[in-house]
């Protein structure tokens, strides 16, 4: 039996929390005098008032959690969240249109960053505000996710994690997650405001600066303006945000790792090692490109690479520069990096460093393989040899990621027909990027897509965000047999 | 100590074959009178003394073979014989240029079947007789290759089939490989005789219907018409066409079987279930694709798709409809079909049926995993369970095949700037099909490609065709070391 109450129980904590940070954005909406403040009275009120009404009724629910329970809340969350999460918005007349809200929050909440909307501008501080938190709850949401909660259930590979987190599925979240959980979070917290600062020093408003930490640290990747980073003709603000993005992008363990003087550790550690390296690369190849084909500064052809190539691995989604204007060839280097995406343990979505490197490194062995057949060659990951269940998983998620890529473009084709958008626009959603490829192309919005496809984008996001299995397993029969 | 004397000893008796099938070239040549016929004469001159004299040098050659001189003499023979092969082209006027014959050569030999000449019709018979011979030999290359070769060096999963080829790596090529080799020539011969007399019954020219069948058992694609099969406008003509691909598509082993009366155990084989089976849902999503957006007849929209389906599906790449014109949808379904290939065993190329299988099988099952992780769930495959070396082995071939194809595709758009062109090349070269997309379309040549970008498409015409594993094992270290 599943622990419906328990799933109820754990829904209605959450709604408070959504509730709770209404209200926060209702504060911003009232110090700015916006018109949408009796949205947010209203949307945090029901918010609120929901979440008690749960608490109270399933007080009396067993705190035992399964797989199935964990699975179950998880994805439900992002969905919960994000159908009470669009209310502010249409209440305040900003996007009247409950698929466009639902688009523009599960966008929020899933860090992806895709906008339906083409006057940013001109919305209320209060709701510019509450765009910018939905990224950064979810920022907080994955970070639990991916180091405390993935890892227990063996998704894809993250049990090459386990080491923070060991033991096998306890039957409660037990105390040690909590501290965990708690100590991530204050790194994230530590980070948000260290940016907003720096922003703020740089030139930004107050207020843009805060939004956009917010979807910075989230690897979200919302601006206040429509013209997103591209905005603010600023070095400063531009390597600011970089330095950010990249640490967005890194496990935050490692983080913590750094801050309390474990230096070493962080440098040694493999995936961070190969996602420097990835960005260099692409930094190279890119920053060449452009001196070679564009007519622009050294400076400014190092600093627009550099912006993208992070911007787009770190799955944040700002832009600087509209990188399909550029030479083909570079526009599909940036279309290749949608398959990277952030360190396992980060805000950053996608494929995944780690899973990368699992993949190149068993390539490569393969090919020893090949020519020693009775040797065995393990893959070997941080100096541990990755136990061969792990690398099936890692290339089983690969392979089925890709699938859904090209099913979801065959899909998408029918009412996007053209190729490349399709193709940006889906693996942009999965991946929780932000901008794609053609008419879904980093000036452009998603605003003119079919109301069925921006349903089924979606989806996709929450595929991506909840590394496919966490998602897929619920439409699995031997899920909930037995 | 690489055993040169024997690979040269090989190439020798192969190049004496490629002389005579030069002189079979140079007798159409002088039945219809052509200008060829000295280019042919000097041709065939050339590779039979070659061959001759490598033979008579190297006749004291120890006959001891491992998989450094198997992995060498199977790439080398591809280069080699794409390079003589291009003199009756160079010799005749037909293709002056060097790079362009070769393309074509290799393309022919490789089955692939793109193609640079823009007036086909123009050719002298002898010529066009060539280019569909370099084809036929290809696909009986092929067939020992995959049934006999691949399997003892455990390319790329190939293992599945070893029951045909028990044993370990043999120390010299053993009378059963030509045994078995021989046995399989037969039906390759078989099939091309019914088939010729078949299209010759149904209209086409004595000529064009030997030319055709060699073209249609290897799997190739070369036309005697720049229209391809579009040219006869004849239901019959298609249908034969379809069931002989369908046919080449298969593993020869099987159609060994069905004609020594063992049909249960073609009808039980789970590679041919799965290719029937996936031949079947992409022309049904075509064929009522067709019906709602195009306007024709139910019968040639059926055609159209089956005979499309099917020819991309085998990898032959003949066409009768231009896929590029149809709604885009359906284009990208025809692009999807593109990354699946024939049956291990049989002439076409990609990534191969069983693979794809294998990949499912594994997917499907990692969520199983997921939900049970003590359990032991092997993936089966023809009712056995396949050893995870193998899947891993499948699952790796799967990953490289697609960075390949990645990296190709960043790499040609430096040359071919445009997505879908260089996207579409780079995988009907890698896939040994034949047209792409974009400017490399159905009626579309090759011959506006940059040169550098032909030779670039030629290797990957070889890697491809050589399952990757046989060509990159040549530049990895340890295969040359110790």
């Amino acid at each position: 039996m599943v622990n419906l109450k328990l799933i109820l129980r754990a829904l209605g904590f959450l709604l408070l929390v959504e509730g709770l940070a209404m209200l926060a954005a209702m504060v911003v909406a009232i110090i700015y005098k916006g018109s949408d403040i009796h949205a947010f009275v209203i949307s945090s009120l029901i918010c609120i008032s929901l979440g008690l009404l749960l608490i109270v009724l399933t007080r009396k629910a067993s705190t035992n959690i399964g797989k199935r329970e964990g699975f179950t809340i998880v994805t439900l969350v992002w969905v919960v969240f994000s159908f009470f999460g669009s209310i502010p918005y249409i209440l305040s007349g900003s996007i009247p249109n409950f698929t466009n809200a639902f688009f523009e929050t599960i966008s929020g909440f899933t860090t992806t960053g895709s906008s339906i909307l083409d006057n940013i501008e001109a919305l209320p501080k209060g709701i510019l505000f509450w765009r910018s938190t939905t990224q950064w709850l979810g920022g907080m949401g994955i970070i639990v996710l991916s180091l405390a909660i993935l890892p227990i259930f063996g998704i894809g590979g993250m049990q090459l994690y386990t080491a923070e987190v060991p033991g096998p599925v306890p039957d409660k979240i037990s105390p040690k997650i909590q501290q965990t959980a708690k100590t991530l979070w204050g790194i994230y917290l530590l980070f948000t405001l260290t940016e907003s600062l720096l922003l703020w020093i740089g030139g930004m408003s107050f207020f843009d600066a805060i939004c956009h930490s917010f979807t910075t640290m989230a690897t979200g990747g919302f601006s206040t303006k429509q013209a997103s980073i591209a905005f603010w003709d600023s070095p400063f603000i531009h390597y600011v945000i970089i330095v950010f993005m990249v640490l967005a992008g890194t496990n935050f363990s490692l983080s913590y790792c750094a801050l309390t003087g474990k230096l070493d550790r962080v440098l040694k550690d493999e995936e961070f090692r190969y996602y420097l390296l990835f960005i260099l690369i692409f930094v190279i190849l890119i920053f060449t490109g452009l001196l070679i084909t564009e007519n622009m500064g050294t400076e400014k052809a190092f600093r627009d690479s550099l912006f993208q190539v992070v911007s787009i691995i770190t799955t944040t989604g700002y832009v600087t520069a509209d990188y399909l204007l550029w030479y083909p060839c570079l526009t599909i280097l940036i279309f290749a990096l949608f398959f990277f995406g952030g360190s396992a343990g980060s805000t950053g979505g996608g494929i995944k460093i780690m899973r990368i490197v699992v993949l190149l490194k068993n390539s490569y062995y393969e090919l020893k393989r090949m020519v020693h057949p009775n040797a065995v060659i393990p893959v070997r990951f941080n100096k541990h040899t990755v136990d061969t269940k792990i690398v099936t998983n890692v290339l089983a998620f690969f392979i089925i990621y890709f699938m859904i890529f090209i099913l979801s473009t065959v899909l998408f084709s029918i009412i996007e027909p053209d190729l490349q958008s399709s193709m940006g626009a889906v693996a942009t959603c999965l991946g929780n990027i932000g901008p794609g490829l053609g008419n879904v192309g980093p000036t452009e919005t998603f605003m003119h897509i079919h109301p069925v496809g921006k349903w089924f984008l979606s989806f996709l996001m929450l595929l991506g965000r909840l590394e496919l299995f966490t998602v897929l397993v619920l439409f699995s029969r031997s899920f909930w047999k037995g």
